[in-house]
């Protein structure tokens, strides 16, 4: 079965980069995808996202350095597994977070803790927010640091709120490959677990 | 500023449907929505998602019933907040789940406990799989049932994977206004929190 349909180019097209150049980018684009973000659904409608767009350089400095610091921690501990650590060298995937400077904005996204069901509306709306950039041909990576209570307090941000992602946007440095996906009869089943699905 | 962008009016005209019309849909267009949130990021890329399709009426029955005596067994608790009863008896939400039953599929949306990010990953592809069915006409609703593990044994799922969500798919047997959002304003910030933006 071929799939035809906007939405779904889109995500086809997307892929996670982690190399920006630092030309600027259009304000009204980003502010675009958040306000795409903002229409998805929530608990009870308490609409519970918050987001910090920076493009401060010595703010952008802050963040990464706290942020390297906290992957440190991370992969010096026990805690990473040894199949991600392959994973991520394949990948060239560091300590090095050059994307939360090289960017001309992060978008730090924050969810209030005391609304109902506050992380999985936010992360619906995140959804929405990496399509929405993708529309307007902007590249996007959901990264989630270590240690984000550095990062709250450089921002300011109350007690109330937990940085769920921050992401970084602007265009990409590199070029990618999308990375493979499952076949679709792999994760869709018909009215029972591992029941297969007739696709059409 | 008017936002012009085909995401974005996706996101707009979106409305959480709890009213469903029992009429046939197309499986291909389910399967498109599905084929859309399954090229989502997620941690490691692990893929943590699993989805059911339920269009077995004597299994909808079943699962409608399971998810009422767990609502019955909420509302009788001292969790739920005054707040929430007021909003829901406000718009009519109550025990009764009849979009269960009605709906021509639900979607049961399933997580694997054991990648990283699971619940993040899953919920933001829920993100892409919602502006999809509305990009094909069809309403849905995010429904987290009160008591999940009757409905996980009913389906036969493995204590691996968690339920995130039931997602009722058909053609919508109400008229809804959306409900309001927030204006941008007042969920982004520059560089700081509470930092006002120049929206231009």
């Amino acid at each position: 079965m071929e799939f035809k349909g906007y939405v779904y180019s889109l995500a086809r097209k997307r892929r996670s980069i982690r190399k920006y150049r630092s030309d600027p980018i259009d304000l009204g684009d980003v502010l675009y995808a958040i306000s795409t973000a903002i229409q998805a659904p929530s608990g009870a409608n308490r609409q519970p996202w918050r987001f910090i767009l920076v493009d401060d350089p010595d703010l952008k400095r802050r963040i990464r350095r706290t942020c390297e610091i906290g992957e440190e921690k991370f992969y010096k501990s026990n805690n990473v597994p040894e199949w991600f650590r392959k994973w991520a060298s394949e990948r060239g995937i560091s300590l090095d977070k050059p994307f939360l400077t090289d960017a001309p904005y992060l978008i730090i996204v924050l969810s209030n803790k005391k609304a109902p069901y506050s992380k999985e509306s936010t992360w619906l709306a995140i959804g929405y927010l990496l399509l929405a950039l993708e529309e307007k041909g902007l590249s996007s990576l959901t990264y989630t640091p270590s240690e984000p209570k550095e990062v709250l307090r450089i921002l300011g941000v109350p007690d109330d709120y937990k940085l769920e992602v921050i992401i970084p946007v602007g265009k990409p440095a590199e070029e990618k490959v999308k990375e493979k996906r499952l076949l679709l009869k792999d994760v869709v089943f018909l009215n029972r677990w591992n029941n297969p699905i007739n696709i059409p």
